[in-house]
């Protein structure tokens, strides 16, 4: 069975970390925060000090921490993975950065005879838990299918999206439609308070016909009850849409809804602690806006 | 049984009076050009001359026409209903039209001792062939379980939303829903083609997660294709987001989503038979605006 690294145990890397122990790998794994780690460790995971010994250490590598120069550090800063990569070993990047610098961050690792994946994730700290993540893969599609059985240890769908930078791609475009179908909702309830309707039965209807989204399901009902706590970070879309916004730019693409998108996020950041709520709470600045409470 | 009238025999007109009939109802109808009215004829739908005949002849009086003007001409415009409504008669507008005219229909109507619903619906044509119609009922709700049988000869859902002009409130709520989730749709497919990735393979993983929409659902795969036909028309999706834009104005709500969407339906309308196409043709826009096409 080949031997595993992870580095990065946040909220979502710790239960992911986990559910590649259960399937009976064997784990060295790296964190800023050693503390993070002592709930694998305690599951006989090996706890080192640099991402270059986890990298000596595993067969495959994985990255999960949160954006492009977290994961540049990771791999080439001092202590990083590139210093102990070898031909054979494959670093799957399964954090969302950007596909541009994936694509560079792939050819430095071609460079040592080893392989990189990108492999973004959907599902959030739930989907983690629940081992039931989408994960979207770009690179190359016999790395990838070597991987896969690791993978599905984590995700409930796992698909080859093309060569390196495409799973990158495919989270942004995610990102894009997901910003569309929130700002809808949050337009949609501030009109149907406004108008009198009761907000829960008025998502009940909707969400039966033409109108409805996995977003009113995952943040209507939370907006419905007031509940802006965090199941995706607003600083962490904020960053994401930051990379859709890049890849828009160099592409010349007419792309409103992601400038809209990024305004509004932006202004729920400027809010006290705006940045630590959830998604859902961009119906916050549609409220301040419109001096209206749903 | 109850009498039924049924006033406006378009694409969703027809089917929706077949059903009625098909439920053992007696149905006399009304529609401009009478031609359309023959289906019906020949199952024994009495052919009127004047909405206030059929006004006379029913108990139930369904009115499914295109715009506001449209209701106000068959109500009470010459030889409308309005001129044969008497105590106990019930008026069903199942049209999408402003909420606030749809309040002083109601008062007139109640002047006449008579009662009014608006029932506005979603699923277009495919929804009304297959009886599969979610409709959003306004109005008092003793006359709501009064009509509730005949409703569910053409609806799958059927849900009281509140007093008069509630029904609507929630059809154009629902259509700010809809354009979010559209245009994000558009704007994330051309991202995707412009990074390479296949659009039927993006369906697909992004329809297991949290971007996931009806609309990727009914309008993304027939992007996919090409397919520029029309389920819903986007000269009907431009009126309903006027009558959304209006209600957004007078109540002073932030509204950039259907603001957005409005100026973007404009774009397509401008375009040599836009209007005629489908919404799901909005992706024109966002390919000629970026000089891409996915």
């Amino acid at each position: 069975m080949e031997r595993i690294g992870f580095i990065g145990l946040g909220i979502m890397g710790v239960p992911m970390a986990g559910h590649i122990m259960g399937a009976g790998y064997s784990l060295s794994v790296f964190n800023r925060t050693k503390a993070k780690a002592s709930g694998l460790a305690d599951k006989g995971a090996a706890v080192l000090d640099t991402p270059a010994e986890v990298a000596k250490a595993s067969d495959i590598i994985i990255v999960m921490v949160s954006d492009t120069p977290d994961v540049e550090q990771v791999l080439f800063g001092e202590g990083g993975v590139h210093d102990a990569l070898e031909p054979g070993k494959v670093v799957i990047d399964m954090s969302t950065i950007s596909a541009e610098a994936t694509r560079s961050f792939y050819a430095k690792i071609a460079g040592k005879g080893a392989s990189l994946l990108d492999a973004p994730v959907s599902g959030g700290e739930i989907g983690a838990i629940n081992a039931a993540l989408t994960i979207m893969v770009g690179g190359d599609e016999a790395v990838f299918n070597r991987c896969t059985p690791l993978l599905n240890t984590m995700g409930k769908t796992v698909t080859y999206m093309g060569p390196s930078g495409a799973g990158q791609a495919c989270k942004m475009c995610n990102q894009v439609l997901l910003i569309g179908s929130l700002m809808g909702i949050c337009e949609g309830f501030l009109l149907a308070s406004k108008e009198g309707l009761d907000i829960n039965r008025f998502i009940d209807v909707v969400s039966g016909g033409a109108a409805a989204s996995a977003q009113l399901k995952i943040c209507g009902e939370k907006i419905a009850r007031r509940d802006f706590s965090p199941g995706f970070l607003m600083d962490l879309l904020a960053k994401d849409l930051e990379i859709v916004h890049q890849a828009q730019r160099a592409n010349k693409l007419f792309s409103p809804v992601t400038a809209l998108g990024t305004q509004i996020v932006k202004s729920v950041q400027a809010q006290d602690g705006g940045g630590r709520l959830g998604t859902q709470a961009m119906m916050l600045s549609f409220e301040k806006l419109s001096s209206h409470e749903i």
